[in-house]
């Protein structure tokens, strides 16, 4: 048995070449630096060639200066572990710093990791409101009462999670705000910043935030799974606490997280990744400038406005109006779209979905108008 | 500041072009298919072009195929699920399948993984006993022992773990007969294999193990973090379970692991790692005659006899004897072998380490046991 195995080799990749417009996937296109990196370091463990007994002490690679100079100085927070991405990063904040039972208050738009994250870690979660549509907004009021909620029923609240922006609709909360109203609760929050530590200029210290994850294969030019998990002093203590077991060791993350090319990666992308987060007042501009284009043709921007985000999340009667009769029937924006190299809205969605202009070219952007434009024309007129 | 950015780009492997004799590197070397892959498949979430909801049911590329229908007939267990690698797999074995406070049993040779594991899965260990030396061998009749002891005071045992083969001596202890005392006495065994799985002929079945885990970049040739991790339908059942709040998903693994070039490099590797398992014998047969080689030296082989893994502990108090009047001391034999190109053993290291000869070259081999020789002669004679 275990025959027809070459079909599990020279894969090619059938998006490439296309104008991609998909969300997930913006932010974590590799830089020419990266991809070199990751071939010369693509062997396992290549990075340990000069192990000194922990991943993130590796001095050459220059390692160890990433992860304890240039990260926190990065994400302005006191210390910075690699993991294998947002979600692990938001579990083993979580599963280090909540009691079992006790619950964790995120907001209402957080991503279904948060939830499964608290979850896997034996905690609750209790949701802040969200405002209808089209905005979505969470108010970060609404950390207030959620969290008094929890409370009176007797219950412990041990941390709070903001995702910022939310994954759905690219909406900013106020995250100062939001960490004022949970430091006068006593609560930590955690800031989620899977769709922006690596796309905009922020300061863990300037929100106030005291735990921060990040992306490297969302949001950092990284090829993952890696990601960034950022705390403060008092909660490093806690989440990078060493094992009693093992000494020498981080518990929380099991000694070493990445052993690969992907921190290299991550670290070749960096210079340019730095320099991207201050120009990304032109990427907002960018985003608003491309919504403003295709909402004449009656596919909607949600989400708040103005809009501070490249995500963002469309609704569109037109279309959906339009696949109820189409050949293909909901597939047929899909395939429209593929018909003129554009990718990233997933197959089948035609009434809501969700798109990123991020660090894509005007005249690509303008590809992507007119390829909607002459497609809702077209199937209009018949 | 975060300037002198360009220091973490364009960083070359020092040890490119060496003969590399590390134990922890020499089954995560790619092959000339994976390296394309990565390159192909380097961005983030470049694999989720096609995602239909989780990252093991994904069609194009054929990654459902690979993790539902080729790794449980490879492993030849029911149910396979990639992890980010064999300690991020047994955790999440332990996490799911132990209750909190209850005891693992592993054999006194576990890697410290098991014991970072389990300790943040909030378990206690208890550890067989090992044999004296030179052999150190675990005996199968200790997990007997000690899982009756454990239970003698109070305590419940949920889960035995066998590392097969340590990753110290590189002793195959008798997994059947540890799966049968085990199972005996109603203990599901996990079997750690991420020197194992992609090296040699296995089959979990045939083993009576009810978990087993490996290790991409260890030994699958794949670019890490990476794993495999394959349970019984019965464990699977609970492993792979399904999150009560977001119930699409599996929560053990927070949905999907693997979220790029990771996957896509062991599935180009797989055809070469099919066919290298087949050829284990040759391997051990390698190992054996390094071993016989350099013993006359005075470096002599710690671990079974006759030994039967790439993975080799070997003493030499020549070596340390040298290193105490050497000029650079203990870091003398580091440097005696970097000038012929010889990379693997730890820097400072003389009077015991490990080394493989796994998929090298007899002519390789042969240049290290001169070099060590030339090295022991010219030092000795001074």
């Amino acid at each position: 048995m275990l025959d027809d195995l070459e079909k599990f080799t020279k894969l090619k990749r059938r998006t490439r070449g296309a104008i991609n417009i998909d969300p997930l996937q913006r932010g974590g296109i590799l830089t020419p630096e990266a991809k070199e990196a990751v071939l010369e370091w693509a062997d396992g463990y290549s990075i340990c060639d000069f192990c000194t007994g922990a991943m993130d002490k590796i001095q050459n690679p220059p390692i160890k200066s990433f992860v304890h100079d240039a990260l926190p100085e990065f994400l302005d927070i006191d210390e910075v572990r690699i993991t294998h991405g947002a979600r692990e990063g938001i579990f083993a904040a979580m599963h280090a710093l909540c009691e079992r039972g006790s619950c964790v208050v995120a907001d209402g738009n957080a991503h279904y990791t948060t939830i499964l994250a608290a979850e896997l870690a034996g905690l609750k979660v209790e949701q802040t409101p969200v405002g209808g549509e089209p905005e979505y907004k969470v108010d970060p009021q609404g950390y207030n009462k959620t969290i008094e909620d929890v409370r009176s029923r007797g219950e412990k609240v041990d941390l709070a999670v903001l995702t910022y922006p939310d994954g759905n609709y690219g909406n900013l909360v106020d995250a100062k705000k939001v960490a004022q109203i949970c430091h006068d609760l006593d609560v930590d929050l955690l800031l989620n910043g899977a769709y922006s530590v690596g796309r905009m200029d922020l300061s863990a210290r300037d929100l106030g935030v005291d735990v921060i994850v990040g992306s490297g294969h969302k949001s950092m030019a990284s090829c993952g799974p890696i990601g960034v998990l950022g705390a403060t002093e008092e909660c490093a203590k806690t989440i990078f606490r060493r094992s009693k077991l093992v000494p020498d060791k981080e518990l929380e993350l099991l000694g070493c997280t990445l052993r690969g090319a992907g921190i290299l990666s991550m670290m070749a992308s960096f210079p340019h990744v730095v320099e991207r987060t201050k120009l990304w007042d032109d990427e907002v501009e960018k985003a608003r400038w491309f919504a403003s284009q295709i909402e004449p043709f009656g596919i909607l921007l949600q989400g708040e406005r103005p809009h501070n985000h490249d995500l963002m999340f469309f609704k569109s009667e037109v279309l959906y109006e339009i696949s109820k009769t189409a050949r293909k029937g909901r597939y047929f924006l899909y395939r429209e779209l593929k018909k003129r190299k554009i990718f990233g809205i997933k197959p089948g969605l035609t009434r809501q979905f969700k798109l990123s202009t991020y660090l894509l070219s005007r005249e690509d952007l303008q590809t992507v108008v007119d390829g909607l434009e002459e497609i809702i024309a077209s199937y209009t007129r018949a």
